[in-house]
């Protein structure tokens, strides 16, 4: 199957794309429109599409139940009563509604850990997006949790699944607060046996650290290295409370980092270093969080956060400039997990949207990154392509209506 | 002329909205259809419309020219050499699109401030909002130039404008570091002879507080009131820099502060102070700035940046709640410039607008001010109604295609 992009603006002029086995296969004007179907892009740009490192799609369920309030009595008065309701069915239909949400802000791919992440696997191979599905591990130091956790593991590496071209299991540690040095090794061997991406939070609070010098002598990003968590395919979540020496240890390795800068805004946690990171030379990219702490999942928001966050961090406006940030929602994101993607190249992923130069956001038409980091919302997003695949056209997705409907029921139950 | 609002959802309820003569005439459910223009407003919730206590509408036509610049350059280099080439009919149509642009956001008045004035006036007129259209006085302590605006200010005062009951005139004093005492005891003297709104940046940054205490010995706060400059008709931008003696100047006039956050953080001005202000009793409001400093004229951005803003500054995840980040934008800023509107309620002035509850942004719907705060964007706002009269109806604005066609074409005069 191939799809050509007629007459579609890239890099600011107008050519024709074609699509075949999931790439980008030819860019060039005047292609012949015979042996494919043809998508007229009159007035649109092609872009790369998102890569969201970093959600809870199984929280959906959970959007403005509770805001404005301290982390502990969110969690113990609001959302851990209820999450102790959460079925697996009820997690898989929150999981499609979280990545609806994704595709109609151009979100393509997720790295998502949460409970019972089959069912994240189920529901991404359903709406047609990329995911690195990575069960979480927490035994909170209760060794027969321990035991329990590792069956989980085993459980999950080995259960079947459908969609092996877009989705990929993966393992996460919770953090060093909720995790024992037992389950942290075990976790690290199983994803190096089974060449899992691993991912995990780390020194999102300065309490984190602090707890984690008391308990270890050392920082969580120490400790972790320590226990041989760190590397390429590790992606550290948050990493906002960081030393120096944390700071040149995840450059060094490479360990690609992934800030959520509203969830860190919302929660009072703190403010990226990115100035700072990236001078490092750290590997950075970017994730939402989950509905609970952002609470949407549209990386349009996140990077607009994102780059004025730097700036107000730093001090210094030039910093968090439009154009790296987009590069850290799109090719640094598709890097850090192993896909030929984020770009619109020849023989890269088929990954891309359609964005409407006609949209108001859009005009004037100066600089389109600048446009799409401090100006777009999800009005401009088009149309939505992954793997050569329509996931969304004329701001549509197939079943959204029946979709919304669902989680508007299931919310009932929550409610109270 | 009126207008039926029929099965709305209106705190959860469903009801029928009569609005009569551009008031909320009549809540309740089953009104008769017969007399009036009926909307159908199944599955919709009326909400208040958006106050924008803050805007400089004629520069929409410099969004994504010039980003992530230290604020000198980007000013001699990038804004103020194409400022020199606007004409008032530059200025006319820029506006008119940045009045489309909050249309689209919801948004119903504006309190505006650049050059040529009169030409706001009559873009605001043409697309049916509110405004405050505040000429702006600034003379870099030149005595010819004081002069000269001394005129130019007479001159505004007398000119003749149409739409009385939506537009006022106003007057701004642009700063304490680009204004001399003479103009401002002028604007001041004039603005109350005219009973005329008052708006004025003021301590937006540290190094204008550190100026003016050299060359003051106080603060931009104290010299504006010494001058006579402060009271609950003065609103003051931005407010960032501010001493607790400010702080309670400031909340013992009533003077009301207009929050800029998304510019503030944009030029790394720094972080307003919000959950002090507001426990020291402060008037408190919300505005965008302008499209070259934010880069869109959404109060939903606003908001959400507002709120988030609230918790990082104090440290605080219950700073900043949705509810009070919601009246800022809201009821708050209508107060402020003496508008008996920015609730539902019978006998206020019918500004409003209609979010569609199947928006995926907006479920599940536990609570929707969180939702329009922290999780919606523009595709939410489906109908806006200023003054009785619906401005955009199914997300379209009458002719918002030839207005964009016109700032797409003037764009290229300042691509380079």
């Amino acid at each position: 199957m191939s799809l050509l992009l007629k007459n579609v603006t890239h890099q600011g002029e107008i050519t024709d794309i074609l699509i075949e086995n999931g790439h980008f296969a030819h860019i060039a004007p005047n292609q012949n429109t015979f042996s494919a179907q043809v998508l007229d892009c009159h007035n649109k740009a092609i872009l790369p599409a998102f890569y969201n490192l970093h959600s809870h799609a199984g929280m959906s369920i959970f959007r403005g139940l509770s805001d404005d309030k301290e982390l502990f009595s969110w969690l113990n008065q609001d959302i851990w009563p209820r999450e102790a309701k959460l079925t697996p069915d009820m997690i898989y239909l929150a999981s499609k509604f979280s990545i609806l949400e994704m595709i109609k802000t151009g979100t393509v791919f997720f790295l998502d850990m949460y409970f019972e992440q089959q069912e994240i696997l189920k529901a991404a191979t359903e709406m047609g997006v990329r995911t690195i599905s990575a069960l979480t591990g927490l035994d909170l130091f209760d060794a027969a949790k321990t035991k329990a956790e590792k069956e989980k593991i085993e459980k999950y590496i080995t259960c079947p699944y459908d969609n092996k071209e877009l989705c990929r299991k993966g393992l996460m540690i919770h953090a060093v607060y909720s995790v024992s040095e037992d389950l942290i090794r075990y976790i690290v061997k199983r994803a190096k046996g089974e060449n899992f991406y691993l991912t995990l939070h780390a020194s999102e609070t300065a309490k984190e650290v602090e707890d984690c010098l008391q308990t270890h002598g050392c920082t969580p990003i120490e400790y972790l290295n320590k226990l041989g968590a760190l590397d390429s395919q590790t992606i550290v979540a948050h990493a906002v409370h960081l030393t120096d020496n944390d700071i040149a240890l995840l450059a060094r390795k490479k360990v690609p980092l992934c800030t959520n800068p509203i969830s860190n805004y919302k929660l009072a946690s703190g403010l990226f270093m990115l100035q700072k990171l990236q001078k490092a030379g750290c590997v950075l990219t970017l994730g939402t969080d989950s509905m609970a702490s952002n609470n949407n999942l549209s990386m349009l928001d996140e990077m607009k956060t994102c780059a004025l966050s730097a700036k107000i961090q730093s001090g210094d406006a030039t910093a968090g400039c439009a154009e790296d940030i987009f590069a850290m929602a799109t090719v640094n994101g598709a890097k850090a997990v192993g896909l030929d993607a984020g770009v619109i190249e020849e023989g890269k992923l088929a990954d891309c949207i359609l964005v409407d130069l006609n949209n108001h956001f859009l005009v004037p038409n100066y600089n389109l990154i600048s446009n799409m980091v401090y100006s777009a919302d999800s009005s401009c997003i088009d149309t939505v392509i992954c793997n050569g695949n329509i996931l969304m056209q004329n701001h549509v997705v197939p079943g959204e209506k029946e979709l919304i409907t669902e989680i508007k029921k299931l919310s009932n139950f929550f409610r109270n």
